[in-house]
């Protein structure tokens, strides 16, 4: 198997979160991946079952699941697309492009830049990178979860993760299965405004939001992905 | 062995800095080592050699030596004292104390702090560990050129790296004759009012500067160890 693109990213215990809290807090350094998030894990693995002899990938994405694709495919050297709406700060556009990726700005909402990638897809033969709702990423994510039992004196007490649409919490639970810690229970948190998991656990099905109102606009989703649910 | 407290951290690549010089630059992320700096390599491996059986450690510094003093002392199960002159921001004692540290405020500068840890050395029978002069630091810190060997798909074209006492430039001279990089030059870096080594440098013998008067001032030495020299 190629190596991967992620590292073993530090595992951290928190000194002042362990006093506030009573109980020993670790944090999974997960900002110090040469993507700077998690979603290199996934994305990586996508790209090398499904890029390898492509002829570029597209990802509709500004927040971290781009900036992973622009990574990736360029240390695969593959061209990579990058769509993102016109409401993108222009730092991101730039961090992308010096990634060496070519970024396509396409309508307003994630939804109009996703239209586009699906379509560049269609008709350029490029890979679409979904940026949460896949086997494979959900694969490549639960690699953080043999990282932290490979460093972990014991099981911890519970796992907690933030919910955007829902490919860490597929990966994390997937994760602890295969290390054999299916009891260990997982803290889901999501912030106000961008609570789609939320609202479709509350609802019994999935629920599409009518719009992301919280700050972090790139990180969220507006439905979260089935397999989540 | 026992096993280190340090870990492998992340070997990233500074996307600015690489297009700012026209080749590519790596960033060793110390900073996410748990006590928050590369002093734990070798402070670490010190204290497992020297203070297994110890009634306690102390250390002589406001700055990183003191923290990965506390942070190891706090794992091995043995307590630290750490010596700080009067001038150490209450940040850093509190700091401290978060790792179950004894914090000891003697004299106006690290001299002072350092007599009394050498005092107390002697009269409590407590293991001293010194912030940067002792080879077993140095093999402890040579571990940092170890993982970028590892790491790296090619032998780097120079190594940059920052000297307070001189302690890393130790270790990682010891690295890279380890891993047969003896032909890699080492670029060692000082801030203006904290460089002892350049003054000893120009002097053609150990210097000791008359004041740090650099920003940095729990980060400097006013003399640079010998062998560094």
């Amino acid at each position: 198997m190629a190596r991967p693109f992620h590292l073993n990213t530090p595992l951290l215990e928190s000194v002042s979160m362990t006093q506030r809290v009573g109980t020993p807090v670790f944090l999974k350094m997960e900002n110090s991946q040469p993507s700077g998030s998690f979603k290199i894990r996934g994305i990586g693995h996508l790209c090398q079952q499904l890029a390898t002899d492509s002829k570029g990938v597209v990802c509709s994405s500004g927040g971290n699941a781009g900036m992973a694709a622009a990574y990736v495919a360029r240390k695969m050297c593959v061209p990579a697309t990058i769509v993102v709406p016109s409401s993108t700060p222009q730092l991101v556009v730039q961090r992308l492009r010096d990634q060496g990726a070519t970024v396509n700005i396409t309508g307003k909402v994630w939804d109009d830049a996703n239209a586009e990638a699906l379509r560049l897809a269609e008709t350029e033969g490029l890979t679409y990178v979904p940026p949460f709702d896949h086997p494979l990423l959900w694969q490549g994510h639960s690699s953080v979860v043999s990282e932290v039992a490979a460093s972990l004196e014991e099981k911890p007490g519970a796992v907690l993760l933030s919910v955007g649409g829902g490919g860490l919490l597929c990966g994390v639970i997937q994760g602890l299965k295969d290390v054999g810690w299916t009891d260990v229970p997982v803290i889901a948190m999501e912030t106000v405004g961008a609570d789609c998991f939320n609202a479709a656990v509350k609802a019994g099905r999935l629920v599409t939001l009518d719009d992301i109102t919280s700050e972090a606009k790139c990180l969220g989703a507006k439905t979260v992905c089935r397999k989540a649910f």
